[in-house]
């Protein structure tokens, strides 16, 4: 069997992305009680608001890294679509923790609430590692003219991140919000740590 | 007439496949109440979990097998674009009856959900035959550089389809556990079927 | 200011009728109580099946016309953008009156639920009429290889539109069952109603 | 590094786009007492239809202008990837006080809704313009057969966009009312405004 071209996992994975970045603008509202004290009832939203920029930017910062080393790629086959549909379950499920978090942060709850969200970015982490790992195993997808360096450095970038996502994991038993700290860092590290690597290989 | 690219039936397609997969994390939710056992609440959660991952792989793997298929078509025409209405709208009605099977198996009002469930994977299984064989008719739809034997491979892959699941729904009468698993064992064998019916021909 | 390719007022286009399309299925529920009588439940929810499959099927065709007449464009304009906006804006409304309509006929609030129905549909068939008499006077966004023959056809196909469905709408005020069933087969009309104009055309 | 093409950034920000002009017809819906009078009910709902044309047309018009300014890239960077997420998170983001403005106007808690709506339509003004001004600057991204005096036109048009919206803002001090119909005036002015300088400039 032959295979496919890139467009169409893209298309889909995009829906799904875009999808899942924006839920969480679904879940912010005021109660209809809400109408003499309206500022107040804006202003204590604030746990909404972040989650849902905090779930925007990571599924961004994730969409990102999946549209740069989809850029490496020249085909996917049979095996991959259903890699990367499991990988797009993870990463659609991620704002349901997001917002546990910015519910119960020093809270009741507070453990459990990032736990979850600790164990669903650890799971995106462990996905996309064997979707990257698949792609790249013996250049199985890589296009002709995407020079080796830049393969070894992207995996160089993502090849710690199993490890860090376990590391913020056991925090959490410790001290939760340090936990989510940590992981928000970590998310963020991957903006520029990407370009970094590269420049440094070249 | 003349026929149309398969371009913008691919987009619409991914758009309802992204939305349709996606669907089920909106039912996701805690109640208000559960702050003081949140780490209980989550796991109790586990049907709607289920129903999630159960209606995202199952939407996934059509989508799979929809993209590959139109992989081989080089035009559609406005018959095929109708066909495939009608298909997504049912694809996009699986969820519904997914949660209501994770919500009832083992329960009160398990055989009603596992009739729904059942009649609409048939319904599904039944259009996506009537979309296959509509664009494979006289290779109607099919672009030239495909052989024979790469459709004939993939029609032996679904004709067996709609009695499967024919069957699946007369098991629902006696036993609606056995039913729903052997449901999911066909889902799951289509992720390599397709494959290994390829690889046999050739 | 020179003109954009249609490839992204496309994309933009299918994603919202992607979601217009399937917006109803969230609509669709089963109130708690009704674990005991679950089969009896899911039958008396039919009026919200015959709301989602009639707001998707009218929402697929409405995109099958839109599709193939942007086939006939070469080019869009700014102005060409603004349109179709507004007329997605009026699409994207449907599923509102429809679920309106599938709630109320043969009961309390009909005329009002008729109404509310039939007038989206005229307000989408004024619009889908501005907006391919924008495209097509004097050519202006058409593509050279598209025969006259073909674009007075599908003028001959739409231009009744606005008539029949004011027709509709009047005939609401008398009887709110029949004026729908007219609209549904107005709808249908336009699945075979192409295609036999570009045939009698050639 | 590398630069990517501007296909996918155009494709996750059309989905994007798509949903956010699409969510508020999810707010829409009438209360389920409403049925002895729902012709009534259907009419008080004018602040809903209302917040879902305004929030459309709003989104609409920056999906526009966003179109126009990517037609003129030749490829996008990492860094501009970031910054596109950003700039939609706030799009997104824009339904919300949009349906905040439609229920409090002339009512409670109108001057936090306005304040919300036009902090949140000045946050995009600012985002757009960093967008704009990275995607510009020494003609970065820029494709090479656009000329000099278009990127110029663009600029006018967007430049005075931030102090308009902070002088709305104030006015929102003194009369809510005044600044919400400002805004629309600035948002409508942009339709024909990009039109305007293009041709004035060639």
């Amino acid at each position: 069997m032959e295979d496919l071209g890139t467009a169409r996992m893209e298309t889909f994975s995009d829906g799904v992305f875009a999808i899942a970045a924006t839920l969480l603008v679904l879940e912010i509202g005021v109660g209809t009680g809400a109408d003499q004290h309206l500022g107040r009832a804006l202003v204590d939203l604030w746990p909404s608001y972040l989650a849902y920029a905090t779930s925007f930017l990571t599924i961004g910062i994730i969409w990102v890294n999946h549209h740069e080393c989809m850029a490496c790629m020249a085909r996917v086959d049979r095996t991959m679509l259903f890699i990367n549909i499991v990988f797009l379950m993870v990463v659609a499920f991620i704002p349901f923790p997001t917002k546990l978090v910015a519910d119960h942060l020093q809270n009741q709850g507070e453990h459990a609430a990032v736990y979850a969200y600790d164990l669903t970015l650890l799971a995106m982490s462990v996905l996309y590692n064997v979707w990257w790992r698949y792609a790249r195993h013996g250049r199985r997808l890589i296009a002709e003219y995407v020079p080796q360096s830049k393969l070894d450095a992207i995996s160089r970038a993502f090849d710690p991140g199993i490890v860090l996502y376990l590391v913020v994991l056991a925090i959490a038993f410790v001290n939760p919000l340090v936990s989510v700290i940590l992981t928000l860092i970590l998310a963020a590290f991957y903006v520029p740590a990407g370009a970094l690597f590269y420049r440094a290989t070249g």
